[in-house]
């Protein structure tokens, strides 16, 4: 019997931002492996076996769906968001490559879901409606020097630039370092948003400026939207302003 | 009596990529609004009034979705994709800012939802595992030399590039001039994936370089990936090989 191994984006929140793609995939799956809180939004079912994990150990996590899925059971790996971006997807094949060699031809079917910055930039307006880039802050994987380089080319690009993974308990002073690079290429009125629990009950928005921005209220539930020239605000009498970026470049 | 505007995303396909709060949405609105396309995939209700309009007309379709709001109804903007990834909402936003004040103050509510790109790096692997980013290469409301400074900027950053918008009848020599100016800053064989018409039934993806590529093979419906240095590709017996970025930087 084959197995298959579905890689599944359960979207940034609760299920209001799942596919019926995934809905089908997770009624499938034998088995659910993920991220405790994660595995912990995949409604219970009866017979269905579920191997929850700690944060910091996604290449295990991804060996053990893998090597269930060579047993000819049907797996389903959850993932925040969408697991090909900064999530899952890339850990799952980064096991696959440094495995055994049966596992390269497994079936492996990897379900898209809503990202973090798209469900930010919904809550925003249509900050990402033109060109725009998306950097991971954390330095576990590669140096600070590789960012400072994503950073410094963002800018002089003119991207809409968006962080994932802006802050740690290991790393406080890291995105202070990244908004003070940005700030010798950027004019300090820059937007800023800070997106924070997208669609959770803790849910609050920030608008603000590059000069202006408190480090202090970014953690790692924080998306970061960082404005390009045509990033634009409209004022509102009764709500928070709205922020797009136009579709003319400057 | 107040109206609402959603700015809804159908995902890249069929309905396998739409999300329960699209579906919401599309239920409860009186009147769905959208390029012609799109509001035929949206499954007809009775009572439910349909506007569908040309590809070319996008701040038109925003404008009359606003009037229809400003009227009480609740509308129902429909986009494929994620709306807010070079689609209607910064259209719907820009005819907000440059229309009566009254606008501001409408109830309008984006619903993300996939954007090409993903669904296009699921059928890939994961080349978006890591630091990306999207640029549009139409020059309809950008000059061309802003599309060359952020493509020189992206490849000097060591970015996985997505290319929106790679081709048209119009401008048939843009997609080439792009990968001429690529190849300055990255080596021929940096990896280049074609993913055309995902997850339709024209489906095809191709993998192939940034020297090997043959721009011929480049539409509208095509969504273009450009490695960056830690995108691998893992050779399978039976399949596509998979593609993916290595969350290591070199």
């Amino acid at each position: 019997m084959n197995g298959v191994l579905y890689i599944v984006g359960l979207g940034p929140a609760d299920e209001r931002w799942l596919t019926l793609e995934a809905q089908h995939a997770l009624a499938e799956a034998q088995d659910i492996v993920g991220y405790e809180p994660y595995v912990a939004r995949v409604p219970q079912r009866d017979g269905q076996t579920r191997i929850a994990s700690d944060n910091r150990v996604e290449i295990d996590r991804a060996r053990e769906a893998l090597a269930r899925t060579q047993q000819g059971r049907i797996v389903a790996i959850v993932s925040g968001g969408d697991p090909g971006v900064f999530a899952m997807a890339a850990a799952v094949f980064e096991a696959v490559d440094n495995g055994p060699r049966e596992w390269r031809e497994l079936d492996i079917r990897i379900i898209p879901g809503v990202s973090a910055m798209q469900a930010a930039a919904a809550r925003l307006g249509a900050p990402l409606g033109h060109d725009f880039c998306a950097i991971s802050l954390s330095d576990n994987l590669k140096s600070w020097e590789v960012i400072e380089k994503r950073l410094e080319h963002a800018a002089r690009g003119d991207f809409v630039i968006t962080f994932y993974n802006p802050a740690s308990r290991a790393r406080p002073t890291r995105i202070a370092d990244a908004f003070a690079l940005l700030r010798r290429f950027l004019p300090g009125e820059t937007f800023v948003g800070l997106a924070k629990s997208v669609g959770r009950e803790k849910e609050e928005i920030i608008l603000t400026s590059l000069e202006a921005v408190d480090p202090a209220q970014i953690d790692m539930s924080t998306l970061v939207v960082i404005g390009a020239s045509g990033t634009r605000r409209i004022a509102r009498a009764n709500a928070r302003d709205w922020v797009y970026t136009s579709r003319k470049a400057p």
